[in-house]
């Protein structure tokens, strides 16, 4: 992990690699982010705050930033928090990791729907606690299984505290949990005690109408801690995000000794944020991600209808980052990415996703938010080449 | 905690209590921070930088503060820090938390010595861990304290993994642990298999000649992981602290899932600090720091001779926010806090800095950062007077 000291360290995590069209990371297109925007917000927030922005912060998060997410979430969810059901992390994986620290007790188990964020994965793995799989199909996760897998699990006296679950626009599938699913999901959360952990990170980035409801806006038995970013809406390195939750829960967070102890979590960053998006300025940013990534979607996805065999099949995400590939002739993706690099593009093996890493061994993930149309198209060629290759050397 | 929603809500934690001089309260005056050259420093930071500064972060923080992070250790601390052993965190408070979660394990006891910041006790108690406490004196831990404590412990099957303590200008007492007694503690940490987690937020105001080397510098067992910030030294509101630890330790918070994730810690703030910094912007701030504390410690030093009785005794601190008042006579702090308010000042009670909350009934903390000196001035008349009171009530 530590660099080569000959060469100048990066200020980004992503670094490219020469040659390859690289669609593993889910990373914002850079030439998208709204430099000039935050600059001239920053500007404004130290005019209008003064030492206000630079001192401790609220410990629940900068109010106008609060009051913004309310009004934000009055439009874009079936249901609007009140300010007092609202805390800023640090970044949707700070308020995961936030709500797995306070939340959660040793040895309780955690479910995961798979396949799931692999970092959310590691983020609960770095807590002592259980983690346990849940199946998914193509409509999200299987309520049957979930019910049997709680059930399982406390007959045999363990303790399975919490789900965490993307029901909309899903990395890595980019699948979107129907509202029926949605409905008895928060049911069974209510009855089995069971809380849920709503990674709600896409939710702006919607291409084909409005998001549906959010677990939390269904929830009325303060199951749900719904878990919103900023990272994919304006820019991931503010790192700012969000959590809703009961008021209980939201105050068992803000008066942790984590926030206790600092204020508000980054709360320059959060007040100039606030100061950017009370101009208006959130709301163009986040059409103009849209109509980006929209094309872009579109563009890898008549890229992979264009130069896939027609064994493989992949998801037609309506929003997000992510399209899932699942290759069929037993190909695995562990044998392609190298074959796929050399060719000139990248990708994440789909067994990253899952807890078990012999899961899903012919399945890929490819980021479409990155890059622009062009170099996608020419990516899904490479893949089609590859994958050509693969079959015309096995067979 | 939920604010009254008839009142507009407060940007910052710091609550004014109208006619009071609240000297409860760790925080930098507003009035010294550097709000033009943070503004300043940012459109520099986003000219410099571009969309480099708002993706995701390289994951143990922005290369260039880690590099200004290096330089500056090498002119304040006895042993500077190469790159790959340093982890920029969002404050310190943040920096004890991740090192909570991805160094300790369920059950391990953390030693606190006592008396100790009390907010640290509370981020370590949202942590699955024991914590026992250990004896202090007017030079800091008592070593032998220490050891008996650790065989003990180890004795009863218990697992004593980590120490966290404040040897430099100490919160809340001010003092200074010895350099006799700083290398006998790493020694007997390396001896123990202990983890050290040096809380070093005040290094940087020494107001009577250079700080002491830090425990890190003087460890060679990879024992000490060193917690700094930028709260006291530039502004609380930016949230940004950084570690310095073994590789291996460093290695292991930069991997973990909250970084590995998000990208490095408050990537934006961090950017632009290293751009201020490297104006000289930093070491200004420092020393303009430095001159008014200075000058408040003596006020208020002054007060407490001019109106506190013979009986009475305080510590004398040469860098830092704090003074230590212990009162005798058999006046407590929670009765002498009420009368103190009514007369127009205030104080943090001295057993919030205890495990135990009988301890030290008749001592109290007084911050002298926050307030001009002709406020602190007044405020130890006003305590004065308030033990007056008490005491001729008493009688």
């Amino acid at each position: 992990m530590t660099a080569d000291p000959s060469t100048p360290a990066r200020l980004t995590q992503y670094q490219p690699t020469p040659g390859v069209i690289d669609l593993a990371w889910g990373h914002p297109d850079p030439k998208l982010l709204p430099v000039r925007e935050l600059a001239e917000a920053t500007r404004r927030a130290m005019e209008r705050h003064g030492s206000d922005i630079l001192e401790y912060g609220s410990t629940a998060g900068s109010p106008p930033l609060i009051d913004f997410i309310c009004q934000r979430l009055a439009d874009t969810d079936a249901r609007a928090p009140s300010p007092a059901e609202v805390v800023i992390t640090s970044g949707a994986s700070q308020g995961l990791d936030l709500a797995a620290t306070l939340l959660l007790s040793a040895g309780d188990t955690v479910l995961l729907d798979v396949p799931t964020y692999h970092l959310a994965i590691s983020i609960l793995a770095d807590h002592p606690v259980r983690l346990e799989a849940v199946a998914s199909d193509a409509d999200g996760i299987v309520i049957d299984d979930l019910a049997e897998t709680v059930s399982r699990l406390k007959a045999a006296g363990e303790r399975p505290r919490m789900l965490y679950t993307i029901p909309t626009f899903h990395n890595p599938t980019g699948r979107k949990v129907s509202i029926e699913r949605r409905k008895a999901l928060v049911a069974l959360a209510a009855q089995e005690s069971l809380l849920i952990a709503e990674d709600d990170t896409y939710r702006e980035l919607s291409y084909d109408g409005p998001p549906p409801p959010s677990l939390w806006a269904l929830d009325g038995a303060g199951s749900v801690v719904r878990i919103g970013s900023f990272a994919k809406s304006v820019a991931p390195g503010l790192r700012l995000g969000y959590v809703t939750a009961s008021t209980e829960i939201a105050d068992r967070m803000a008066t942790g000794g984590l926030l206790d102890s600092g204020g508000g979590m980054n709360h320059f960053a959060a007040t100039v944020l606030s100061e950017y998006a009370a101009s208006g300025d959130y709301i163009r940013q986040v059409e103009r991600f849209r109509a980006a990534y929209r094309a872009q979607r579109d563009r890898l996805l008549g890229g992979l209808s264009a130069h896939l065999p027609a064994s493989a099949s992949w998801s037609r995400p309506e929003g997000g980052y992510f399209v899932w590939v699942e290759l069929l002739g037993g190909i695995t993706a562990d044998e392609l990415l190298p074959v796929a690099a050399s060719r000139g593009m990248a990708f994440l093996p789909g067994h990253r996703f899952f807890l078990d890493r012999d899961a899903a061994p012919g399945a890929l993930r490819l980021a479409f938010s990155m890059h622009p149309a062009e170099a996608l198209e020419e990516a899904t060629e490479h893949l089609g080449a590859a994958v050509d290759q693969l079959r015309s050397e096995g067979g």
